[in-house]
């Protein structure tokens, strides 16, 4: 692992969302974390990279596998971790965002990783406050780290990304997924499309430069890579978005028959957790074309990477 | 303690229960875990072991202590350790188990302690993934580790089980802990026997070589050892077991009065949460008879001990 | 850092509450925080002085900014670190207090770090557990790491108390910090006055020699220091001890406007969660004049401190 100084720089020391990373920003957490995963998949998987560094981990929505993920690349690191959910937390009592963020980081904290359901809750703390903040999932607008280990994982398997066809599957609507993935996707030279029920497709995606598609053979047949979205049963219980689920699998669910009838393969990607039989069967999700729990291992390379970059970024006053 | 190399190893790199262990396995944990158990009464309580493991542990049911020994015997040997509960998880939105541990386990952990309520969940992830798995208890089936840390108190008082006569009281229906008693102690040539109301034992029980008695007092002058087990208020409260508390007391409860009349000591124990005053009276639970918080201590030591002794036979894409 | 053999010690290997401190101990504390802060501001923020220690955090109510800061210490000091809280715990099983923490030490823990409603919890535990006992807040009884932080915070500023006026504005009845910070306070030499309506202010005041006052521009004019607490909203909801917020913050809210009338300049502090525009505006917290960060920050070196301390009078049978 290159040493601090030797190391090039990111042109941002918060990463707040694909939309303020250029290309080579992108690559060069690409290529950190393509050290990191040697390192994870040693005997001995830890580095002393972040030894001195405390990093807050602040949800203010629950998560399990990006949480651990993030505290998995954290302990890597060596750094020293603590958690606060909001649920246990002086937010109930009223206490501002910024009062609370402040409080953690006058402990001597010198990283933020937070998931915040308001979109500008990032972007407001890193105007306020001194430490380096990553955005763990902003409500439905942006969560950066996951779509750095998607094309990461697309990368390893199709090499250079530029003029793949990439097509994102079913619920674009309440995604915190899709967004960063169509910018990350987009700088890096690829081709977007998006297919689902309009019901969950929001009328701005084709202002992005993507394709809209309602017609899973077709643009199955056009992608090289599939990545499927989670259908959020918890919100079709409320406001029904399609008819039933059975409809909704029949008409957007990936099955291996499916991928059978198409001239070549293509890859199945999903960001977790899978509805099996809902948005793809399980035959598909176990398949040799899948590259799910890839994903999942790529995701804390990828969040070493960011941490470790954004570390050598810190204010002067915390970094000695 | 003895490197990797030296050791003898276990007949089996899963503790899915005392049923799958041999005679061998359960002395050679006890030896071990006599060793740890020297550390962990050294002013400096930590070896450097599993330095290159990162352990997660899977509680689909809470647990204080349990979880609390397994999180200390963890961090004394120097592991990494990552937590997860049910409350805060994606079990709720409909993940199967083998997606939620497979993904856990890309993250590049080595070894999985699980609490689940399904008796077959820990036999089901051993057939499907590559990491150790340790049952930390499996609803009312197996908790091999306490009934391997109540063994090694009984032999530590005792010496070899060997014939001695182990009897079990009270909630034995409901229990997580008879089974993996019954099994460990006949394994070491121990004598069992259980007591306790009839609708509190169930059926089953005499195929399994156990003798049943209802009667308190004949128990009591039979056995050298007393394992009290908690009857559980709370389904008392749903479903009547019997009459009531205090009926419970008076016919199985455990007092000073009862011990003084037998002709020998016996050793008294309890797996807690205690409720003092029902199944064992405070000056029972206290008394030098007692061995309760022994047992408490003995845990973090077997439990050191099995996960180190399963950290040697990981698969070898894990170790290297 | 002065090694454990050349340190002063303690009066008292428990830190039960203020009370039980002298002015010695008090100076000893706030000498060792002096020095722990100035770890905390380097890069590496770490000392290995509690490597061979198991601190045990007992949270039997939910706190957020106490725990994350006890946490930050104890890592900071290299300890090992179990976290309990009552939430998931056996206490709701019908377990006592001493046989839960009973259980914890028999784990071999070596200090106990507990927050509890009730204000004998601690000392009770101090009579019948060997572990070193820090309090962390007893019901509305004391807090006494608390007030410590406070009283260190003040003096960094304001040089020796002996004979400043401190004055403790607002929710006196429902604070788990005011009488803490009376008897430090006082222990220091510091003159304590207490403002805030006549429902929020306890009958007994004043035969602590506090004098009590319903005035808050005659107590600003007086002060030096205005400690103001936060109003518990969730309290008014249920009992109204005053008619409306709006007229809390009308006569009690401390304004810029009240600040700027004033012939001196008095430093402002807050042990927060804060109500902004309820028991200080905005422009008062975010004032120069305001210390409430700084309270924050000094409150992870005060806990250093007293674990540290408290660490070098661990009975025999624990430190080897």
């Amino acid at each position: 692992m290159a040493s601090a100084e030797d190391a090039q720089h990111l042109s941002t020391r918060h990463l707040l969302g694909i939309k303020y990373l250029n290309e080579a920003d992108i690559r060069l957490i690409f290529d950190t974390a393509r050290e990191f995963k040697e390192v994870i998949n040693r005997p001995i998987k830890k580095v002393p990279s972040l030894r001195d560094i405390t990093i807050a981990n602040l949800f203010f929505e629950s998560s399990t596998r990006t949480r651990i993920s993030f505290e998995l690349a954290e302990k890597r690191l060596s750094a020293d971790v603590v958690n606060f959910s909001a649920s246990s937390s002086s937010v109930s009592k009223g206490e501002t965002l910024l009062d609370t963020v402040n409080n953690i980081l006058s402990m001597k904290v010198d990283m933020v990783v937070m998931r915040h359901p308001a979109p500008g809750a990032h972007h407001f703390l890193a105007r306020h406050i001194q430490a380096n903040i990553v955005n763990a999932g902003d409500g439905t607008h942006e969560h950066p780290t996951q779509a750095l280990l998607d094309a990461f994982s697309m990368q390893e398997v199709l090499g250079d990304l530029r003029g793949k066809h990439i097509a994102i599957f079913g619920d674009i609507l309440h995604s915190r997924v899709a967004l960063s993935n169509i910018f990350c996707l987009q700088k890096l030279g690829a081709k977007v499309k998006v297919c689902g029920p309009p019901t969950l497709i929001p009328k701005y995606i084709p202002s992005l430069g993507v394709e809209v598609s309602y017609d899973l053979q077709d643009t199955l047949r056009w992608c090289d890579v599939a990545n499927v979205l989670r259908i959020q049963l918890e919100r079709q219980e409320e406001l029904r978005y399609f008819p039933s689920l059975r409809e909704y699998a029949r008409f957007f669910g990936i099955r291996k028959d499916l991928l059978d009838q198409l001239e070549k393969p293509i890859l199945i990607m999903h960001p977790g957790p899978i509805n099996r039989g809902v948005e793809l069967t399980s035959d598909v999700a176990d398949s040799d074309h899948s590259i799910i729990l890839q994903q999942v291992e790529n995701g804390v390379a990828i969040r070493m990477a960011v941490l470790y970059l954004l570390s050598a970024l810190r204010p002067p006053s915390s970094s000695g």
